[in-house]
């Protein structure tokens, strides 16, 4: 089960979306073909089959693949079988949104400190999550077991705060701010790039 | 220049990446290897030259690629060679930190309405934009020729709210709620899964 496969990062976000397809799917049924997962999620049937051959995983002909054991497998290579702490660094708007979003905690993801450098909201509480001083960010980080690292701070302080994340000895950046950072090899980071999302958007409006 | 070109989704996300590093790196130098925008963008240089190929880009040995002549290829397939007018809907903390998203205005999107069922909130202006009343979406809709439909409503009014997006005849949703919304064939949906790109690192993590 605990198994570790090498599986492409395009693959790796499909399976995001089938687990998320999952959920929803298994309050009615037990098993589910490729085609019913590629109306589910829009994804053709071809592409679905050899994303799941990748661990293994063969659909039988007029069954199709038991829910629970694909749901078991790709939480298990998504690595969702623990809990993961994160902290949000910066809590502005975007912050504050990340802070409510329903979508975490569903999934395995524990928002266990936030932190910001404006006196006006250290000390304060935001849906039951303190708000530490930045400049306390190594001790939060160790006392908290923090994981991951949420940047949405302004983009000329993103690389000074990425710095102090570095050195805090998380070893995971999603990065919110729509600047290049630049962190030593052992810390993994990820951008979220905003207008990457309407841009994919554009080019399909586009080839109409 | 406009020729339309087939390229797969993923190839499209990379497009977005070799867009912001040109623009950083244009300002120094002329010409790029796929080795030096491999480095810039952590894509590895045999992926870099077969997405340059698809349309029909080949660097010069020991030349590289004309960034300027790059650039303007991929701004014409990724449909930024004119700008996209989207509404922001649901102007909660989400939608407050997209209005003020500076990322998206270099990249050729304009926010010209955001829109809202709450009183206290219509009416007002943040960062110039006026809330409107969201019963009245057509209308903004055709009067501010709105294009895309930013989403970033409470999860229980999304498909509501879809709804009357598509009413509304605006061809194309950016989703950032989750929850998997179903419009008609002729609507682009996509969606941001902010659990989605955590999943990606713990992936990642899990690896090691």
């Amino acid at each position: 089960m605990t198994r570790k496969v090498k599986i492409p990062v395009s693959t790796v976000g499909r399976l995001s979306i089938y687990l998320r397809v999952f959920s929803q799917v298994a309050k009615t049924q037990g098993t589910i073909s490729s085609k019913g997962l590629a109306e589910w999620t829009g994804i053709n049937s071809a592409q679905v089959r050899k994303d799941l051959a990748y661990f293994g995983q063969f659909g039988r002909r007029g069954v199709g693949y038991s829910i629970q054991d694909l749901k078991a497998q790709i939480t298990s290579i998504l690595g969702l079988d623990r809990e993961w702490n994160a902290a949000i660094i910066g809590v502005g708007h975007l912050g504050t949104a990340l802070l409510m979003y329903r979508g975490f905690g569903s999934r395995r993801f524990k928002v266990t400190a936030a932190l910001d450098t404006d006196p006006d909201k250290i000390s304060w509480e935001l849906e039951g999550i303190r708000i530490h001083d930045l400049a306390d960010l190594a001790a939060v980080a160790r006392e908290k077991r923090i994981e991951i690292a949420i940047l949405s701070v302004p983009a000329e302080a993103a690389q000074e705060v990425a710095n102090q994340v570095v050195a805090a000895q998380i070893p995971a950046i999603l990065n919110f701010v729509p600047v290049r950072l630049v962190v030593p090899k052992h810390v993994l980071l990820r951008d979220v790039d905003l207008a990457g999302e309407l841009e994919a958007l554009t080019y399909a409006m586009r080839k109409r």
